[in-house]
C-alpha cells in the first residue's frame, strides 16, 4: 500500500473558474482507522458542479469548504484496512470522501453507502449516485410531472439533465426538450437518448425555437443552468407550470450580485410554482428510486454516458469542463 | 333615471403612469337591457392594481384592454330594470360593472354576485371582496401558512396586505411583519391591525431590519410588490419557506425588461418555494372565507380601511394612487 496520501486543499477561494491558485497537492501520511474506523482508498471521484459553490464562503446548504480543507465532495471507494463491524475489507463504499487518496470511514461523518456487489462503480456515482436521484426525485416529486406534459430540460448533456429528459420520456412526457451547447450534444440527445428535440442554445434563437417546440407552454423546466436560459423558460411557461430550481451552473462563477428571472411575474398570470431541492433530503427514498432505474436499465431503456479523467491531479480541470461545457455525461476522475 | 352613459374609454395605452391621454369620458345612451339581462346602475368600483396590467398590450391572465373598450374593473351596483329572472330590482350586485355609469348583467359574461342584505357594499368590495379573499387563499392556501410561521407581507398597508397581516395574526402566525411607505402607515398597522412589527421601506435599511425581525428567517412572503423588496426577502427565506406571488405593484409602470430577483438561487438550498396565483381560480371557494371572514369581524378582531373617492372622473387619478402609495386600505370610486 501507498504510503502518502496525496490531498488536494483549498488554498484560496476563487474567482470564477478554479485555477493553479485555487487549490494545491499536499502530501501527508496515509490515516490510521480507530476503533470503530475503517480506511478507504478512493477510485473514484464524482465532479459536480455544486463543488464550485461550496469553495466561495458564502452560505449555502453546507458549509463552505475551509482555506486549507480537503475539497469536499463524493467519491467511490474501496475499504482497505478496517476496524470497524459495519465495513469488511474489499467493501466498496460511496459517500463524501474528498478529493484525496484516502480517507477514513466511521468517524462521526453521515455514514458511507456500501455499493452492492454487480453494480458498476461509475453506474454508482451517476445514475444510482447523486445525479440519477436528483433527476429522478426533481422530476417526479418536486416536479410532480404528470403524464403529457410537455417538458424541458437544459444542461440536457449532463448527467443529470441526460437522466431527467429520458425519465420524463419513460414517464409519459408528451414531448421532451432538452437545451445544449453543442450540435453534437444535441445529435446525442436526440438520437441516443430519446428526445424529441433538442437546441443548441448557444447558436440557436431559444426562444423562438422553444415556442416552436413547446407550443401549448412548458409544463415542467427543470433548470441546471439559471441566467437568460431560466428567464426564456419562465417566460414560456404553461398554465399551472412548475419550474424545478436543481442548479444554476450559469451563474456559479459570477461576481458580485447575480441577474435575476425578469419573467417570475409570468408564475402570477400562469399560476405558476418555481421550487428549490436539494437531494440530500431525499435519501431515505433512494431506495425507490434505484429499482426503477434498474428496472429501466435491465430493460435496455435507459443510458448513460460518463466522461472519465484519470488521476487525482486531474480534478481542478475536470470540474472546470462542467463550466465549459467540455464534458458528455457524467464527470469522473479515475484515481 | 339619467339617460345618459359615462363610459371612462382606453384611448392610448400607457407608458408608466395613466395620464390625462390615456383615459377618455364619451358619453352614450343608457343600454337597453334584453331578454334574459337586467340593467345595473353602477354606484362603486374597486381600484386594483391589476386593472393597470390590463392596459398593457401584454398577455396576462385575462385580455388586454382593447383601445376604445370600456376600463374593466370589478364593482358594485343596483339593479335598477330587469328582463332576467335572476336579478330583481333593487338587487346589489357584484362583478365587471367596468368604469361606467351603466353595465348590462346577464349577457353571457361571467354572472354577477348578488350581495346578501346587510352586507355593506364597501365590505362586498374589501374584505368580502377580491382582495379578502386574495389575502385568505394566497396566505392560507398557495403559502399553506402554518401555526408558528414568521410571515412578511410586502404593501402592508393596502387592501390586499391589510388583510394578510391580520389573517396571518389570526391563524397563528409567530411574528407578523408588514413593510409599508410611509411612518404614518407603518403605525396604523401595528397600533390598528396588530402586526407585531412594520419597517418603513422608503427610509429604513430593509435588509438590516428584517434579519433583526426575522432571525430564524421569513416562513412566508407574501409579496405584493416584486422588485428590490421581493430580492431581498428571498435572501432572508427559511428552509422550506415559501413566497407567494400576488403581485408586482412596483414593477407595473416599468418600461421594457424588468430586472428579477437574483436571489431566486436561495430557493434551491433552502428547499424553497414561490408560487403565483390568481384569485379568480378560487371563485368556488369564496364563500369559506367568507365565512372565516364574516366570524372575525363579528368578534371584532378583523378591520378594514377604505380610501373612498368620489365621482367616476376619479377613477384614472384613484389608480394612481396605489402607484404613488397614495392611499391606506382599500381604494374604491364612489359613484
Amino acid at each position: 500500500m501507498a504510503n502518502v496520501n496525496r490531498r488536494l486543499l483549498l488554498a484560496t477561494r476563487p474567482s470564477g473558474m478554479v485555477d493553479g491558485a485555487t487549490i494545491l497537492m499536499s502530501d501527508g501520511p496515509v490515516p490510521e482507522p480507530a476503533d470503530g474506523e475503517a480506511l478507504v482508498r478512493v477510485r473514484y471521484l464524482s465532479i459536480d458542479p455544486t463543488i464550485r459553490t461550496w469553495m466561495d464562503d458564502a452560505p449555502g446548504y453546507l458549509p463552505p469548504i475551509g482555506i486549507g480543507e480537503v475539497i469536499r465532495g463524493a467519491g467511490i471507494g474501496e475499504v482497505v484496512a478496517s476496524n470497524s463491524t459495519n465495513h469488511s475489507v474489499g467493501d466498496l463504499v460511496f459517500g463524501m470522501l474528498g478529493w484525496q487518496d484516502f480517507a477514513i470511514a466511521g468517524g462521526g461523518e453521515p455514514g458511507l453507502q456500501v455499493i452492492p456487489a454487480g453494480v458498476e462503480p461509475t453506474l454508482a456515482l451517476n445514475l444510482f449516485g447523486v445525479n440519477g436521484m436528483t433527476a429522478y426525485f426533481g422530476l417526479l416529486d418536486v416536479g410532480a410531472m404528470a403524464e403529457g406534459d410537455t417538458v424541458v430540460v437544459s444542461g440536457a448533456a449532463g448527467a443529470t439533465g441526460s437522466a431527467v429528459g429520458q425519465i420524463a420520456r419513460l414517464s409519459g412526457a408528451a414531448k421532451v426538450v432538452g437545451l445544449a451547447g453543442t450540435d453534437e450534444k444535441c445529435r446525442w440527445i436526440v438520437d441516443e437518448l430519446g428526445f424529441d428535440e433538442a437546441i443548441n442554445y448557444k447558436s440557436e434563437p431559444v426562444a423562438q425555437r422553444l415556442h416552436a417546440a413547446c407550443p401549448r407552454g412548458i409544463d415542467l423546466y427543470f433548470d441546471n443552468v439559471g441566467g437568460e436560459i431560466l428567464d426564456t423558460c419562465l417566460a414560456q411557461i404553461a398554465l399551472r407550470g412548475r419550474v424545478v430550481l436543481c442548479g444554476a451552473i450559469s451563474t456559479y462563477n459570477t461576481e458580485g450580485k447575480v441577474a435575476g428571472p425578469g419573467n417570475y411575474r409570468a408564475l402570477i398570470a400562469r399560476r405558476g410554482r418555481m421550487e428549490g431541492f436539494i437531494i440530500l433530503d431525499y435519501l431515505s427514498r433512494f431506495p425507490e428510486a434505484q429499482a426503477a432505474m434498474f428496472g429501466w436499465l435491465a430493460e435496455g431503456k435507459l443510458r448513460q454516458a460518463e466522461h472519465i479523467v484519470h488521476g487525482l491531479e486531474s480534478a481542478p480541470d475536470a470540474l472546470n469542463l462542467l463550466f465549459t461545457g467540455g464534458n458528455t455525461g457524467k464527470v469522473i476522475v479515475a484515481l
